[in-house]
């Protein structure tokens, strides 16, 4: 966990020597650290036995960098599905490289990976100041994305071709152990670029990070989608408003819009298990005690109970049976059967949510992490992210939070709150 | 077509001789016409004639009223499925029945033409200012709603039990078919009750209505939807963005959907035919010069296209065929023959676009439409419903609004001007 | 009025004989008239007297046009004031002049009319689609603007040496004399150049034309402010909110904003005078009974009560006094006087209300309004702009527009029901 | 700082004995504690000291309470000014009262501390779940406020005579000293009331307090000022848009609304003092350069050049000069004797950023700041108010939070992001 003890800079010895041309602000000392647990007593064990404190290596502009801005020449990708703020990252890392540094000369690879090979054609963008001017206020990503992984030495050859010094990656885990790949190609090649990771998802789920940027845009779009279903529930003599949303093996999204609107009587998610009987009965004696019912699924939840389909996407990702569809259908006719009549209206807000322009917090987070990436990526550090942990922004080495996904704890105060507000049963089997 | 000529009043002799309480407003006079046409032609062809100039009766306050506001009881009634601004109707009414002519007593109906009969046991809401102050910042209604016919004669009979001297019914085709069954019953009776429709139709197909409230809330959701759909279709190589919308029948939702956000470039409804072949040929030629494209397409559109469910809903509606997923399946597994790779996003937004609060047209709309049932409704006028043509508010008999549905006419000036923004080929077959 | 009487296209012989490029949409023919009244006696009137029934000129495309699209150049300038939807108004003109006519060079002049100068030396930009492709995103205008008359001979030598053929200007009804004045001058160089106005009015105040551009938008954002001011009045004991709203000669923005939060409870504007005892008097009573007030006023309000500064602005308007800052500062003081202390919040939303992208409704409007200049343009038309009445676009001689402006009648029904909503007395004297 | 060594119960023996009826949540130790440093280096320098670790206690719930639920009266009461979410907050406390302990009984008491005394008369509201059930979608406060201290010994006879057991004071620095008065005539009548306070501070500005409920929301309002002054700015040559927001003594919405909209040129905040001159030279050359500039001042900016009023408010808060006004006047002035003309267009959105209801964020906050001032007061605690640090909710003295206000350090990370993201110089002096 002791980031600070990966070596993570492209150049080992005399790294750091150029003086920034920033003014103005305040630098970071290379010791600073921000600590992991919030929690006292973990603090006081640590010391106990002795151990180091686990901590992150804090972010920030560095009073010494690696690369010479004026002989510089860098690159953005952005890879996987669309997320609130993609378009503010870009034009964060073009401003903050053009402006804070002096780089004239910024590459943007279209449609992914892909746009780093040579196979697929695709020429780069170049990105000015004038041509990221108003990127911000609009959804999307300006440099078009694609799943999947592509060959790495193609890449690393036109990363080479291109005289590229620094690639920025926004993407999920898939495209951080993508960059990471890059990063091994780059040091069997002993080439001097560094390679800075931008964690991207939409669901929150990636480890060692505890906000990623969209996610509350994302949360907020969703509630709107639970005004909806609530408004149908209350509209009709048992009513039941059923939303699926986002969150294939963590229900952060579906948790949060519960909170967000809560009038939700039901969370479900992919880190709880729960039988249909008992979702039935639970959902049976709200409707009887209240006349009408709101439930919010995540995609991925309850996939024991759901035909999957065996196939895998192009992320390599399995694709999820559709509990959504499986919940409209079986709700209404298994009531039905228990002699109660409903009303079911299901809304799946489907990709409405990741294809909004960011809100007010997450474009301050986007510029803030396209900043704090292009901070990291001057000094020479590679194979890393920019996380935010505890309100600071982090490094985070890509091996840290690319391999495991954040879930939502059964037992934690996330989910607890959850239980609290909805007042569904903790087991529902 | 003209209005006046109808009898709608449920007294034809000594009718309204009560001074209206209301001050300060604009009478209007009972031979105030509002002319149907608005090409000038049309009228000198009728003068040419000697025919009547086709109008409708002028809506508004009036000097004189039928019922005496003291004594009045007054019911209110919403039916079928939600609509933006039903919150607004109902207080406006509830507002002006207190406020413009002193009337206390003012009884919710739950659940639609249900709350009405006796069997289904929903007791009346009181509304009072109090209850409804706020209403109108709330989407979906305050009374609940439901489909399909009633008992007429049971729900005559709940009207005379309870005194109710009007009933304000707010609804679509198939309600205002229902106010006027029930009209039928109350003259087979001999009672002095007075039914105003208010119609409500998120596809906005009512004939002779030129606007009906909560079409512009829809149409601004609606254009979300589109937003999102062509933010995926630019972020990715061959994307295409896909949004279904409510329109069974009619396409306005999509057609205006398609020029509020004028990144549309097909627009597909249920009154201009369409092949798969000839839809796929377009869209191939334009992915291929542009990049993406953005499809929106009405439920009711291509029916032809897909295989229909032999059921009816509970309003008698023949359940459509599920153009959306036919296209969202078909069209990358066509155009992969063609030799072309897609990646496509199919986005419905479904009841979205209906449970919003009202927005700020609409709220003036739904103000106005409320206030002029209740001076309708205190005339004693019946059998009627509140219109509004060539932006002023009008009386309509039922007969002429609802046994036909308005459509968009493919050779019009509506789909001119959705073939001018979208530049799709006028025909697709 | 019956603007098919004016002579408005630079080619009186021999016009538009090219044939339309547009294909697929509905043309228009030369004679369809748009009837200027709604009212049927006022027409019948009309016929009993042997005159012409009052219409204007249809808007659309026409079979032949005058100009040669391969070889034309147009400009574009925007003056005035911000009005939502200028951006939207720019990018259908440059896209219809594309995609419809095939003209390939348009250019923006900047900063208003002052772009048309030599002296200020301001450089037109290119407009290309690509250039204009998301500007409908974006509130302001991309040409900037500027106030005030410029040379008209220097100004049309601009047109003649960058050989433009159709100049839009959008504006309000300063830019549409000096429209005129233009025109004017290129009859007397038989220059054959022809001017369309597109009206702007933040106020909705211009002659002649039903519905402006940006207004709804105007209102919606309006009603913000309104509902931000019922929040502050209702959390206080005797809390009054006041909203400062733009309207100088006209309060419609004023009119409408109390219509669509109908909690507002004085609605004072300039056509409606007023004195301080007659608000104060009915304001106490107000709170007296209900515990808070709030009252929308027009900046042109009440200007008898207010010093006003002896100036004028770069557009020759003469400045106001600020009723707002009076009313803000002599309520509070003058209802202690009589014994009643209230808590008074004072709003003025002021540019915010203008500076807004276009809402849905204003985004159609907008795209229609700019095809409809672009063809009207196209057959040589001059001289005029582009309308709106009783939902269908017309052309309007700029002299029948741009000289009185356009009111709110105090008798008339807009009026009424203001009234009738915030049930203010008819008279505060 | 270390929050659990002061005693904040009200019961120091025997405490806590009554099992709690929460079930299925997870319950929270009295020894939980949230660390207070972010920084590894301040910890390691504690433990080799030998000093313990600065922390807060945990919020939660517990699994032992203090008061019997079955016999438990609570009140609530909301003093200063509007903030976007005190109705949600209001309905979570009421809400978790009653569905998580089984409370019947809680009064709102009106208008603020008022609402506590005799003297104004003011009946306390009845707060059941059905009458805040819809409460949370609306701006402002349901109870009404006012500023101001009021007569303590007033305040603890009514909460006696009316049996409250749990003040509930959602409040800002002043309200926070005037629970703590209310607390110690409480400890001198030996009375067993809890009074829990929950921090309300548009500014974000209370110390020990990371975030502040509604702050978001008003931050996203302020962006839309600064939408709209860049609007204008960029619509005039040489255009200044001028943005005044709300920020008496800290900056934190200025700073925060500059990220968000990062086209702002200038912050101004009360932390970091500046000349006109130093201002009107930056200013200058950005205009030369760029042709246009956004500036944002927070209302305490500055105020030593502008002249201050020697009043204070209600909350005895000295009266600020107008610096807003000031710069709107001198600006334009200034400049045209530098030679240059500017075009300034001044947006002062003063209430409107906190009227709105609660964005999605500041909805999970309000629910989870009800929830964990509810279980607070249930177990005793007293003089102490909820507070969020590091991502968690926490207990925090009441003395430690209302005597001395958060401000932005000049020095620090914000700050450092403002110059970054605005291009400002440092000093402007």
């Amino acid at each position: 966990m002791n980031c600070h003890d990966l070596d993570f800079n492209i150049s080992r010895l005399g790294r750091c020597r150029i003086p920034s041309p920033l003014s103005g602000v305040r630098f970071v000392r290379n010791d600073e650290r921000v600590l992991y647990p919030s929690d006292a007593s973990a603090i006081e064990a640590c010391v106990a036995e002795g151990k180091p404190l686990p901590a992150f290596e804090a972010a920030g502009p560095r009073e010494q960098i690696y690369f010479d801005p004026s002989k510089l020449k860098c690159g953005i990708v952005t890879c996987g599905g669309l997320c609130p703020g993609l378009n503010d990252v870009i034009r964060a890392i073009v401003l903050s490289l053009f402006h804070h540094y002096g780089v004239a000369t910024v590459f943007g690879f279209r449609y992914g990976y892909e746009g780093l090979t040579h196979r697929h054609g695709h020429r780069p963008l170049e990105l000015t100041p004038r041509a990221v001017a108003d990127l911000h206020q609009k959804g999307g990503t300006l440099l078009g994305s694609s799943r999947g992984p592509q060959d790495v030495s193609e890449m690393v050859d036109t990363l080479e071709r291109m005289n590229v010094g620094i690639l920025f990656a926004i993407g999920g885990d898939g495209t951080l152990r993508g960059a990471q790949a890059v990063t091994e190609e780059i040091g069997r090649r002993n080439l001097k670029i560094a390679v800075i990771g931008i964690p991207k998802t939409i669901d929150n789920d990636i480890s060692n990070v505890q906000n990623s940027f969209g996610f509350e845009t994302a949360v907020s779009e969703a509630r709107t989608a639970v005004y909806s279903a609530n408004a149908e529930a209350e509209g009709a003599r048992n009513g039941i408003g059923l939303v699926k949303l986002m969150g294939r093996e963590s229900g952060f999204i579906a948790a949060y819009a519960s909170l967000a609107h809560s009038e939700v009587n039901f969370c479900l998610v992919p880190e709880v298990p729960f039988t249909l009987d008992g979702l039935l009965a639970a959902l049976k004696r709200r409707i009887e005690s209240r006349g009408h019912a709101v439930i919010v699924v995540a995609e991925g939840a309850g996939q024991d109970l759901v035909e999957r389909p065996r196939e895998t996407d192009a992320s390599g990702n399995v694709r999820l049976g559709d509990i959504g569809i499986f919940l409209r259908d079986m709700i209404p006719a298994r009531l039905k059967n228990l002699g109660m009549d409903v009303t079911l209206k299901y809304i799946d807000p489907s990709y409405t949510i990741r294809s909004m322009p960011a809100n007010a917090h997450d474009s301050v987070f986007c510029l803030l992490l396209g900043h704090h990436a292009v901070h990291a990526g001057m000094t020479g550090r590679t194979n890393m992210l920019v996380g935010f942990w505890k309100n600071e922004f982090t490094h985070v080495p890509i091996p840290l939070a690319a391999f495991e996904r954040k879930r939502i704890d059964p037992e934690g105060r996330l989910w607890s709150n959850v239980l609290a507000s909805t007042g569904q049963p903790k087991e529902m089997m």
